[in-house]
């Protein structure tokens, strides 16, 4: 592609600062293979082949995703180690996961639930092949998970008995570590969870079930690898472009920050403006700190409101801060849902163009 | 399409009772016939271009969309009498604009700008046609428009005095009718809307510009229209479907709902369930009444929390209610986003798979 200003895309648009990106990729990636952990980075943020691929250059293990319509996108593009983060239940996705399977893809997924673990066994016997388990444990988030310690045994020997799973150890999400703490709350839990995950190896342990992997979320974790304690691999997500909330938890800066989504002023007033993206561009998902984003470059200015295809930005004092037409780059709060929302985004360098990056997992809920 | 029961569609997966559909776009369209207001549908909700021709069919007098990219969409499908309810501002909306009337649009624009007249009147000119312009009013939302009164005259006098932009009246949308209100709030919104709407007209008259068309939003007023005073027409939009919150405001009846989303159990607990849904199926779109949506069938349970890929439905009591692998029908909050959320919904009738629905104008912010 020829060089292309920014100034020439069309708003609302998420834009991709590809410098950011790659220090991001590169520094999480030197910081767990000094500690000895595996990357299995989590897609959902990006949901594209492209970057998924870069990641795997760079020297991650695998890729995680969350959903089994993911797995089937990087499957299709060729990248075949895969961990889905999820309990697959029913007749539809025991039929999909055996098409995977059969389709050249090396799988592991997390589950908590025998009924997930037929599914995985029965897909893996169809395909005449093997699929790696980990037992989710329940490190108090309260989501998907078997309570810890002796209560993981009966799900891991029912894995560990049968033929095509093949039993691989303890998969852990604090996702609690997005909550609104400070610092050492956010240190209390990797301790809480590092304390659960170790009573429930020693059991298992003892049981000749020994765990060989120990797999911990996300880009929280990632930002305090130092305290991670018995873990062998991660999957931090929103790492690779960041977002206000991360910034806010201190899990990066904001110069760390790759993504923003650039807006037009579409209606001026006096101690208001609108610019040309709302709910559909942004996502409500909240902050502790209130508002919707940091608007570059205007730390007075407030992202307060918004409706489906209006941003509403507001300021104290009564003198109009932003004219029709202005453009504006905003970071959101929360990155991974925004990207779900664009069918692209604009990689860019130095205010230039440089590629289109296709969200080639948008919507692949199912 | 055979018959395909809904027991085969994978999850998560929007579901649209077209009986449902079908009897509220009726309705509304007869009642708003019978009140001799012109009915604008607003396709935003359901962004299809198969449900915008059959709101025509109906009678509808032409499609209110949100975006350029939306009129695009419905355009290409040969709908071509549209309102777009947002201003065009910019180098790149102008040439979409223009693209949009030489390909035999008739377009009809709600704007508060000189800068977004300027681009309604340059791509006129441009493609040497007409194009209806709406002064947005600001009837207290305080969103887009001018304000009411002597501070409209100048705008609409700007249009006026221009070829290619022709001026036809007042646009308002009282947004706030979504609050967190009683009926007699909402009673107040309306009466407060008209009389200011009342108001300006009257200014204008003075002036010689009297308006022909003064358009009014959306399904909170179509629910009222006996209260509407001087509209002589209405943009409603969710009313295809409704959602919670239009039951929560008494703008329909649950039975009303047309829209739900077909979930799985993936994880169940003594309190709490896991189901295959989040905030990349569901959106974080509140409720005045707390929750994310009604459970069918289970009054008692409670959609407390998400996170992108699960929902966390609770209980009181330490009794299992839920069990892994059992399908859940949800309405959500809000159903605009949903569906813009998903690349197609299943339309249902007592059971039958009759129609996947596509989101054609999903994502289409610019």
């Amino acid at each position: 592609m020829p060089e292309w200003d920014i100034e020439r895309i069309d708003t609302p648009a998420v834009l991709v600062d590809l410098d950011v990106v790659e220090a991001n990729l590169i520094r999480v990636q030197a910081r767990a293979q000094a500690r000895g952990l595996a990357l299995w980075p989590h897609t959902k943020t990006h949901k594209s082949t492209w970057l998924a691929a870069k990641q795997l250059d760079l020297g991650a293990q695998g890729l995680t995703v969350a959903k089994l319509g993911e797995a089937e996108v990087m499957r299709a593009a060729g990248l075949h180690t895969l961990l889905i983060a999820y309990p697959l239940i029913g007749p539809i996705k025991l039929e999909r996961m055996t098409h995977l399977l059969e389709h050249g893809a090396t799988v592991r997924v997390a589950l908590d639930s025998r009924e997930a673990a037929d599914t995985v066994a029965e897909a893996a016997r169809r395909a005449g092949t093997e699929v790696g388990v980990l037992i989710e444990i329940d490190t108090e988030y309260h989501r998907v998970g078997v309570p810890p310690g002796e209560a993981a045994l009966p799900l891991a020997r029912y894995v560990a008995d049968q033929h095509g799973p093949r039993y691989q150890g303890l998969f852990s999400f604090a996702g609690h570590m997005s909550g609104n703490l400070d610092e050492e709350g956010r240190r209390r839990i990797l301790e809480r969870e590092a304390t659960i995950l170790a009573q429930t190896r020693d059991i298992l342990v003892r049981a000749g079930l020994a765990p060989e992997a120990i797999s911990l979320g996300g880009t929280h974790h990632s930002a305090r690898m130092e305290q991670l304690g018995l873990g062998t691999e991660i999957r931090p997500g929103t790492y690779i472009y960041n977002d206000r909330n991360t910034v806010i938890a201190g899990s990066c800066d904001e110069a760390d920050c790759a993504a923003s989504v650039l807006v037009t002023v579409v209606s001026a007033h006096e101690t208001w403006a609108v610019i040309d993206g709302g709910s559909k561009t942004f996502t409500f998902d909240q902050s502790h700190l209130g508002g919707f984003g940091i608007v570059r470059g205007w730390p007075e200015i407030v992202f307060e409101r918004m409706s489906e295809e209006h941003g509403i930005l507001t300021w104290s004092g009564r003198t109009p801060l932003l004219r029709v037409g202005e453009r504006l780059q905003i970071i959101p709060n929360h990155i991974c849902p925004v990207i779900n929302l664009h069918d692209a985004s604009y990689g860019v360098r130095r205010g230039q163009v440089e590629r289109i990056i296709r969200t080639d997992g948008r919507g692949k809920v199912q």
